[in-house]
């Protein structure tokens, strides 16, 4: 258990708080940082070396984007800490990726941290990735625990330029990210929308043992959805009514849409959820149902032929005063009330409706 | 999958907030604009081509009911929007046509969408459709998906100049067309109930398998009716409370009322949905008691005929030295044993109230 | 189904907000008016018909209790409402038999809904029928649906002038109506107390198939009860805080009181439900007993004979070479063989506790 | 029915609000009035005769406490009443006994009404009786429906001056009713612990159908406790919040101590409710395992042998041509193909885990 | 059951409020004071003997913290209450280990008392015990029930001066031991979390009975964890807004650091518990398999030999007059039809699934 503590909370129990520890996996290709800097005009995008001086990077009247992919490095951390002021609290949230969605609200930033979600079509499972944001003036700082993230379109879309955010500040951009996150949340919920209605035909097709852990699953899958999107209503109020400096009076409709869009998914997950336990009694009675047919073919059989045999049976009886054994025509009346038994229990069955 | 999709909200992640993008089914017929005007003394009804320009269709004095069935021409929203001076964001929340029931207040207009619902008699199902409201002054314009609604004896009544619709203004028009639809809750609540009505007389009956799919279905409709009404009575509140200057105050009562049918359908959507886990219970009892008779007549006639057939068996054992075989009453009085024990079986099992 | 609608909200659809339109069952005798006027000293009670003056009824100084049995004549209702200065969305809730329990308060008047439900002890089932109250200045008009009802003990009460009613304005007659209408509540809840406590005594003794049915008809019986309960809690507190000039401070304490019997039913409501569903369990647990009961027999039946059965088999068979069937102790021995065999088997089961 | 009405709240029904009609059963022993007076150096316990005056009662600067023991004497209630100001509806509420614990301020005195539960060992149930507190200046008036409490204790603590309680005022004293009342029902949840740790043993070891009128038994119990402690909080906090004069700041921090223990109450009843209904999973499941037992032993014996007697059954047909039947070691060989079914069947059991 | 409440609420309900009676097991190594004081550059770790004075063991500019483990010395208590201003209420709480987790806020002092719970891998079962807080000026005194605690990191890293707690008062003190209890929790839940894993994968491979108890127990330890942290976020909140002088402004983000954990224990908690009753739900349907599939082999293997025994039943009938018997091909024949029957009867089963 020591082993696989290692990734766990154990680590940090020890460790006066704010204490930088990684509690998530490993990056493998180390830590890669990018900046994207644009202003109406411009447009760059370059990777730095963790070697490079952090406040350098920030140009006035540009919005720039410093995005950390991987963790492990808490020397980076607590030198991009240091450099943009971030308090040493915010940092211990950023490497603890079993953080809650939620928004804090410090004098020089705003920091958001939220899962990021794609469904793995490849082993039929979601992937949940922590992304922190801290909003600084002309900046934003996104942290993620690897390489690989659902933003590209984003980048792509200010890289040409597409939409008013290459007019906009760094709020917009700040309201962006969260935004393309959350958009990819219905795709996830399209996903597992699918997996649960293949999952409801097997279960009155086919009613396999094999389906319930696949419905575990899907549950498990809506639980973390609805953890990650439940936290998500009240931060994004508390970041309309906080009135941070840093957020501008413009952005406020995108971020009550991205409200609006929580609870459209919130809507989906909860009723997703309804349907789920719905299909577990669809299982069930499946099961119930075939159960009892197994029954009626058991019992239509045993009930019909088990009277017939001690029939036979009385007839193989070897006493020597048995009288009928010698009538010429009693063989065939026997083999007569054999098969008026077998007609009457039929036509029973029939009007109790098991055939 | 991405054939799947192209309906879905993977077309949208990639772009940026505000582009309109229609996320329901194309209109087959395309787009129709329809205009109605009135005033206490006139009443005209044209239809306009999508070429005509939208901002001449308003007369001071009287109020315009624009209805634009169809949502796939986002150029001719774009204009419509440009002309009446209708927020991107709000666009872009008509053409998405999962649209959470909500209402948004904006400087010059009202934004309002609900689902209207209407009850496919013929599939048997529910059929759902978008409806969008802006509330302008004068003039209300209404955004449908497709041709066809539940607002036609409207349009009648304000022909025949029934009631007090031509002697009030836009707001009003705005508030009947909200009350019409939400009349037609009601008449869906109606058929969702003959369906339980039928369901539980068969779960009652017959409890076949087949009814628990259907069971399944009644659940799903009661969700999505649920779906539609629960925000609602919020959204209402909102209308009630932000007194915003195109709602006069004298239409407040109607809107209470309005709050009063949303609280009525919420509660009998409620019961509907602990009636129809009820009616699961039903089933699967029925389906327990269906098997405990099985098994009765199975375990009577087993129980009855298994010992007598060992007592044939006995006397049909090829023994050299069984005296019993030679005595002459022998046989008569096995087959009276018979007998006796299978009396004896039937007074058991009536004592046990299996038969 | 066109039929069935003439009583339902699709006669409603097409018109105009605040049209009368009866929504429930014509009461057959046709409107019946009773008037009862007093005061301290005088007690007066007629009939009037549907001809006279409604206004003229009034006496100042007095108190006047217009109740107008049957709803299906909407002139007559018309003109009272014009006579009284009721609003039109008040006279269509009279009118709509499908109103939630509500306090509406207009400046004139007070309006009050809510259900008068009544045990009917030959049907088995609750009656439930829709009171309007209007207090006006001197005045309580009550609109109910058809003739019969419980407030009977109260017009014998003022009649002999018991307690301090005829020493009170109307808005204690208002208050007296509305609690003995919830008194009855009890009443309808006692009578389902002893329903479920019959049904838990015949589910523990004879689970039934036909116990499910009649647990779902108790079922629906506590929803309609709750149903009508719920919304009393919010609409009492409405009546206390609104401060209506019609409604004297003298009067609060009653109404505080009537407060505290609304939460008392719906305790009750609540714990019956409870019981109720816990119920079903007994029945099913009582059912699976049933029938682990039933396979015992059967498998002890089963499990006794068919081994002996094969005994006997053996040497019932015809082969030449059987030389145990020549030996003169064989068919003894074979026979305390089986005994010997039955005998294990029987204290196997003893020790399974199957026995 | 009528005759089961006699207790009920028919009696009521027909009588003015505020009609003193005892509902509860009438203590058999007759009222007993008990009175303690007492300051730090005096202490005093009488019983008084029903015929004395109650406003002798007080003596001014030490603590009275007057127990009615029995309440179906509503004349000497009347005389209270009158002597004491007491409002005729609370006294109407001291008669029901069905009444909800709540809190109730008047000018005069506070009243407290809640029930005293106490586990009655010998019938392995809750005892639930009402008791009303008055709260007047100097004096504390409870109301018992029959003699015998849980008071006892405290009477002693105050005759032997143990506490505070001699030095403090009438609050004080009510308070420490209060708390007496709430102890006891700890004392309470202790039993009904032990009932459901002995429920849940036999559940596992010897599931009986005699179990599940037992956890309904525990259930209603709890919903008992239940319906006594919820309301507690809720009128707890409005003593502390109500700073009602009679009420001194000095009492208050023992106000939230009770209210502490209120929660914690409610807590621990809430786990037992949890607890019970997976009660009757543990039950439900035990049942299940037990009927597979029972069907596995049927299916081996029944798979084992039926087969064999089949092929006793060949050699038991009384063919002329029958070749094998002349073979001298045909007898031997079937025997040993009997055998080498049955051990590959107990084979086959024995992989699937069946043995 | 007298000797059982020994250590029960019994013992307490007769005492007056404020009585100081432990209610929890008593330590056996008798009472043990540690004190610990420290400030910037100076650290003391020292055991006190419980006749010291207490009071003499607070150095003004140093933090000192006093740890009694064990309660059972009422006496030392009192002195202790006595010396530092404490409530009597406050030293009954520290007492009654039953408590719930709370804040309470005095004029010198601040009491809080929460859980300690660590999973005891050698008994499979979480150790839950109370610590009481008291945060002084300068100053906390922390009263546990035992020696042991997991609070030793916390004392290691004080004496190491890692962190910034040496240059902290004793509001961080205070902070501190509330943070390495509840960072407790986060073991704990990983452990449970294990156990549930387990569970889960013995409910789909081997459903035995013995799951169900340590599902039960599972859910027991899930029930006490959500009772100990339920809690913890009010009041947790509390100390956030009291605002009480001892604890400093800059002691705030960390409280809400805790407040956060909070809620993400709670997640997990609830979140376990949904996938805990979902297990049930596992084990129950993978029981319905077996019994489904044991049904099965019974089914086929007695739906193919019944039949078959019936035929050679006929044929060992000793009538005279049987043709069939004497033809030469007769018994091939027979034995033919068996074999078609039984092949028969094995495409029907394959037809049906069940093969």
């Amino acid at each position: 258990m020591s082993q696989k503590r290692n990734n766990s909370y154990a680590k940090k129990v020890a460790l006066p708080p704010g204490s930088l520890i990684h509690l998530g996996k490993a990056s493998e290709t180390g830590v890669q940082l990018s900046v994207i800097t644009y202003d109406a005009d411009r447009f760059e995008r370059r990777t730095v070396t963790t070697s490079a001086e952090p406040s350098a990077l920030v140009r006035p009247g540009s919005v720039t984007w410093l995005d950390v992919n991987g963790l492990q490095d808490t020397g980076l951390l607590e030198a991009i800490g240091g450099a943009y002021g971030i308090h040493s609290l915010t940092l211990e949230d950023i490497l603890n990726t079993h953080q809650r969605t939620k928004a804090d609200f410090f004098d020089g930033y705003v920091y958001f941290v939220l899962k990021m979600i794609r469904y793995d079509a490849e082993h039929k499972k979601l992937d949940v990735e922590q992304v922190s944001l801290v909003l600084l003036r002309d900046m934003v700082i996104t942290f993620q625990e690897r390489p690989g993230d659902v933003l590209e379109p984003l980048r792509q879309r200010i890289e040409k330029s597409k939409g008013k955010i290459r007019h906009e500040g760094a709020d917009f951009l700040f309201y962006s990210i969260i935004d393309i996150i959350i958009d990819n949340y219905f795709l996830c919920l399209e996903d597992v929308g699918e997996e649960i209605e293949q999952l409801e035909e097997r279960a009155l097709q086919h009613p396999e043992p094999g389906l319930v852990p696949l419905l575990q699953g899907v549950k498990r899958e809506l639980l973390s959805l609805r953890r990650a999107v439940w936290p998500l209503r009240e931060e994004i109020t508390l970041l309309l009514r906080e009135e941070h400096p840093l957020i501008k009076a413009a952005t406020t409709p995108y971020l009550r849409d991205l409200y609006d869009h929580t609870i459209a998914i919130m809507d989906t997950v909860e009723s997703f959820r309804d349907t789920t336990s719905g299909l577990l009694d669809v299982y069930l009675s499946s099961l119930s149902n075939r159960m009892n047919e197994v029954m009626k073919v058991l019992t239509i059989i045993a009930t019909i032929f088990i009277p017939l045999s001690f029939i036979t049976g009385i007839y193989g009886m070897n006493f020597v005063n048995m009288p009928e054994l010698q009538l010429p025509w009693a063989y065939p009346v026997i083999l007569g009330i054999c098969m008026a038994v077998a007609v009457a229990m039929l036509i029973y069955f029939r009007r109790k409706h098991w055939l």
